[in-house]
């Protein structure tokens, strides 16, 4: 951390005049970042890459009765240089938009948000709203600026903000893995179940284990200590926090959700950064979610609501200034089309626009995709929805048959023919390098159901695509250095946010199902779990090398567990026969929001686990701890130690030679 | 790990005969690394770092009506040296002990361990041994070495052992501080709740955030995949993996807990080593333990059993190769004396041994350590068992009255006027440099108390005694600068295992109080837990600047918890009038071990929460995740990334260099 660039701005801090406002206390707020009826976005505390476009909004609030002052007006100062405040517009040299107004509501606590959840039209306080937005600001000067809300007669609001400096580019490619949700327990319960140990001493290790630079990320969102997968992401592609469910955006009250003033994403800056650093680099975007996932999302859109999914398909070709991506793999297809169960934009068939407005290769499996040589921009969509999981792809393929997944919407019938994360993964490598190996390229590539399998507390399937994740960095390694690109490529491997989950030890499956399901069942079941000396080793091995256990039903399994979690029962044994439901919506609750319970069809031979959250949580939840960042290549040295996720983006930025500097 | 000199093994693996039996499978073992029935101790895998001392033990083994072959063999080879297998007596020039015989009793798997538990006698597997040791043997070439026990006509095992060659000093002085049990999820959450942030970014940090250096550490034990803190503090001391209970031996199968082969510690190492390095260094020794407790008895002593702590005072100094600290400062007053509930060893008052046999100065209190300017020895002990913890010493003190602690024995009053961590390690670092600023010096301080108070749930008193290792940190970087030795001293700050804590949201507490203990009750009252968005910020605040919150009993709270935990109630709100107890031995059980349930006066108006474990189990336990390493200071490059638990011995061993090579 010590070396890191914006944490200058805790020095400066001390040498300007502002109060600084601390976070406010409490779990629910009228709006994030507007900790008063005043609010300016950026928010305080805003950091920026030189010559960077953002837009700015201005917000004065009101609430119950009152009206908004809408006589307001907001200035900019840059520190330790200009002698006293100047006007916003002309300082800008851009000019508002006309000054807007609208009403919202929103919940003072949490008596009375379950007031409103059950009905009471009175508990939630009304907000009366006036605003002014400029858009597609640039400050290409670095320091630090101060910036000033006037309103309410002589109520202010004060944001500070740093422009960073532009330094010298490091790399010619940068690699971003996520593992989605994916902690530091994770990655060592894997390395556990797939990596030979004598003597407790591993023999072989998994590719991130391997990496020579380890870092921590901070993942707080700009409003709750707890992150949403698309704010965080979007930290990593912006440089700024913002709230649950935003996308390249800090959200404003407005209903809609497409009018937030936006933040500049890296691929957007390595699209039209100048001719000087090279020309416009390449942008590749690689996932087993749907490509609209709030992850890969985070790349390209713009947009406070992460469920907008068919508009973000828009986004990337005709967006404001679309990155048009030159690989985008993943699922997601029924937003691509309005055949079966299809949800495209204006029953547009993207497929064909994509190919025809931009002359993408389209291909929906992994036969077409391994088949592909050419030089055009690939568009790989292998699965009408999120992709299955590496355990129901490799191993249960039965449960493939489960679902209508057909990503062209031709079919009702399975997509049976999806590629792996590796296969994906080194595809893109191969298509960024023959139309940019010049310039240099800018690739996300995302393991999406570590998180989407924890959710569920289905901790095998979460593990097996950690490991499938791993593989591809493996691949990743092997490829790079085969077309002699290892010494031009950072590599970073991260995840976004946590979740609770660790092993406490392991499970005697044969001991504990010798028993029957009443109470005194239930406690000699418990007795099959072993602590300390008694965990000794669990039953998985990796006999043939592939990276993987050779078994996933055996007798000797993790007790594993995590902090948060619905109502449910819990066997400790792999469901064989698709991915877990813990908890189910129980329907004679006389309350008007859905409570759930354990579902009496999931592990129903399992211990009895009571909820820890809210009962309308049907699935586990984020959690606060650092995520780990292993960091390879140029510019890895950056990323050493505690950092927050807001300075991801500005170290790529920086490896990348992203500014623009006056 | 790239740059590990011990992970030459792994390639050398390839090149030797040996076929590597992995570690087997199952929760229950004879006797841990020693998969067949012939056993070798160190057993395969060992690593030792040049000239160290260390005993070795043969066992034969039969089971039941079997009778162990005492006609065997042990014999060594150098690979790539020797052309053939060397008699291990006339190769190390060590005479063996005569040769042993015993038998004792082992449980196959968890259906024999409970029929045992339950009083069946005929449940364990006997076993009869004969075995060999012998006593200090020193390997000063560098390299590796296969050693072969042939037994029962014709079988072997063998254990591949590797000598790592001797570097150049780095630094003049090592100072390790462990965190007992902390993992990155504690730090997240004492960061949160002391650090101040603006807009979601800490506006301050944590002094180990500012760490440079960061790493993971693999904790397994020797024969399980989870440690306990005595064989991982050990695996820090001595380079090796243990079993749990063990320190600085590995444990064979005789009844005593003091014939077990031995390894050298650093302080042994250091205390001996060549003059041509520099002399006999400083050993200094800090605890809010007992001073016998796992992690501080490490430093010091050997025996299989952690639990021998009157023997392990007196091993200090009258042990074979005794440490005697140059500073001992913690708890654990009762095994020093005989008088009101003292333990001494055969009612020996240590405190005068201590004191005439080694010029020690004795103090028993705050106001006596603070007022030490002399440079004799220091023993300081201020509990007769471990040190009441941060929170009860500084907040709520009165709970410092519920205990008869005094240090000394000689009133039943309890100990009021006990030091900070932060005291008394710079006291430490005050007396080390007095006595041995010319030769450098080595401090293992740990925060016990973050571990123990973890498991009883009381995450409370546990974040705050991370915070107080925090401000200890902050405390010796200063005092290191102030004394101009912050260029010579490296600084280690880690742990030695997990729990499995993490935190999911927020609670609002006056929320969660409004309603009943009954079902109805108890589902609104989860619904106070707020997360993702509505986790917001707590109420923690820390105005004052002392680096901990001002108030503990706040309306907004960490929504917090573990996997791992006995049945019990929780109410997210700090226990006020002392640590928590979440279980009670429930007597009227029907089985003959103790079953645990939820304490009906702890937390009684909490959710339910039925354990997670075996029902013996009355507190959380330790959990498998990786633990951070931060590294300061000369040296520190080397813990960058992930690395095996043995290593931090042989990296403290280099960068001290203890190393003594042929």
């Amino acid at each position: 951390m010590v070396k890191v660039v914006s944490f200058a701005l805790i020095s400066i801090a001390a040498a300007i005049s502002t109060v600084a406002a601390l976070d406010p206390v409490g779990q629910f707020k009228r709006l994030g970042a507007c900790p008063t009826l005043g609010c300016v976005f950026p928010p305080d505390r805003a950091e920026f890459i030189a010559g960077a476009h953002f837009d700015v909004r201005v917000e004065v609030h009101a609430e119950n009765d009152a009206k908004p002052n809408t006589n307001y007006s907001l200035t900019i100062q840059k520190v330790s240089k200009h002698a006293k405040a100047l006007d916003f517009s002309k300082w800008s040299k851009v000019k508002p938009n006309a000054q807007e107004s609208w009403d919202f509501t929103y919940n003072k606590d949490a008596a009375a948000y379950w007031k409103t959840m059950e009905g009471d039209k009175n508990a939630a306080t009304p907000v009366h709203v006036a605003s002014t937005a400029w858009r597609k600001v640039q400050i290409k000067e670095p320091g630090t600026y101060k910036v000033i809300l006037k309103y309410n007669n002589g109520k202010t609001t004060e944001a500070i903000w740093t422009v960073n400096p532009v330094t010298k580019r490091k790399a010619k490619n940068v690699i971003l893995f996520i593992g989605d949700g994916m902690t530091t327990a994770m990655i060592t319960a894997a390395r556990l179940i797939s990596q030979p140990h004598i003597s407790g001493k591993y023999q072989k290790h998994l590719n991130m284990d391997k990496f020579p630079v380890l870092g921590h990320i901070m993942t707080h969102s700009l409003d709750s200590l707890i992150t949403d997968s698309a704010n965080s992401a979007s930290a990593y592609n912006t440089g700024h926090k913002s709230s649950a469910g935003a996308l390249g955006v800090y959200p404003d009250s407005s209903k809609t959700p497409f009018d937030d003033p936006r933040q500049e994403l890296i691929a957007e800056l390595l699209r039209r950064r100048s001719k000087k650093n090279g020309g416009a680099g390449g942008v590749g975007i690689v996932t087993t979610a749907e490509v609209q996932d709030a992850t890969p999302a985070a790349v390209y859109a713009h947009t406070r609501d992460r469920d907008q999914k068919s508009t973000i398909v828009d986004q990337m070709i005709h967006g404001a200034n679309p990155v048009v991506a030159d690989v985008i793999l993943g699922g997601g297809g029924k937003y691509f089309h309005s055949k079966i169960g299809g949800k495209s934009l204006n029953g547009t068939d993207y497929y064909a626009a994509y190919s025809k407005e931009r002359g993408y290769k389209v291909v929906n499996d992994r036969t077409q995709l391994l088949k592909y040589k050419g030089k055009d921009p690939l568009l790989g969509i292998f699965h009408s929805t999120n992709m299955d999981v590496w355990l129901d792809r490799n191993v249960y393929k039965n449960n493939l048959l489960l679902s209508a997944s057909d990503p062209t919407g031709a079919t009702e019938k399975p997509a049976l023919d999806q590629p792996n994360l590796d296969e994906m993964v080194v595809k893109g490598l191969e298509v960024l390098d023959k139309r940019h190996r010049k310039e240099g390229w800018f690739m996300m590539a995302e393991a999406a159901s570590v998180d989407k399998m924890m959710h569920p507390l289905d901790y095998d399937r979460a593990l097996a695509d950690l490991l499938e994740l791993d593989k591809s960095i493996g691949k990743t390694k092997e490829w790079l250095k085969k077309n002699k690109l290892d010494k031009d490529t950072l590599i970073l491997v991260t995840a976004d946010h946590a979740h609770s989950f660790d092993v406490y030890g392991s499970v005697d499956t044969q001991y504990f199902n010798s028993f029957s399901d009443d109470s005194e069942g239930e406690l000699e079941k418990k007795n099959s779990i072993g602590t300390y000396e008694n965990s000794g080793w669990p039953s998985y091995v990796d006999a043939n090398g592939d990276g993987f256990p050779d078994e996933w039903k055996v007798r000797y399994t993790l007790a594993a567990g995590t902090a948060a979690f619905p109502s449910h029962r819990e066997d400790f044994q792999i469901s064989i026969n698709g991915t877990r439901v813990p908890a189910v919506y129980q329907s004679s609750s006389h309350h008007h929001y859905k409570v759930y319970e354990a579902n009496p069809k999931d592990d129903p031979h399992g211990i009895n686990k009571p909820g820890t959250m809210s009962v309308n949580e049907q699935v586990g939840v984020h959690s606060l701890q650092d995520v780990p960042i292993f960091a390879s290549g140029p510019g890895s040295h950056l990323f050493a130690g505690i950092q927050d996720n807001t300075e991801i983006f500005h170290k790529i930025a920086e490896v990348l030679g992203l500014g623009e500097q006056a």
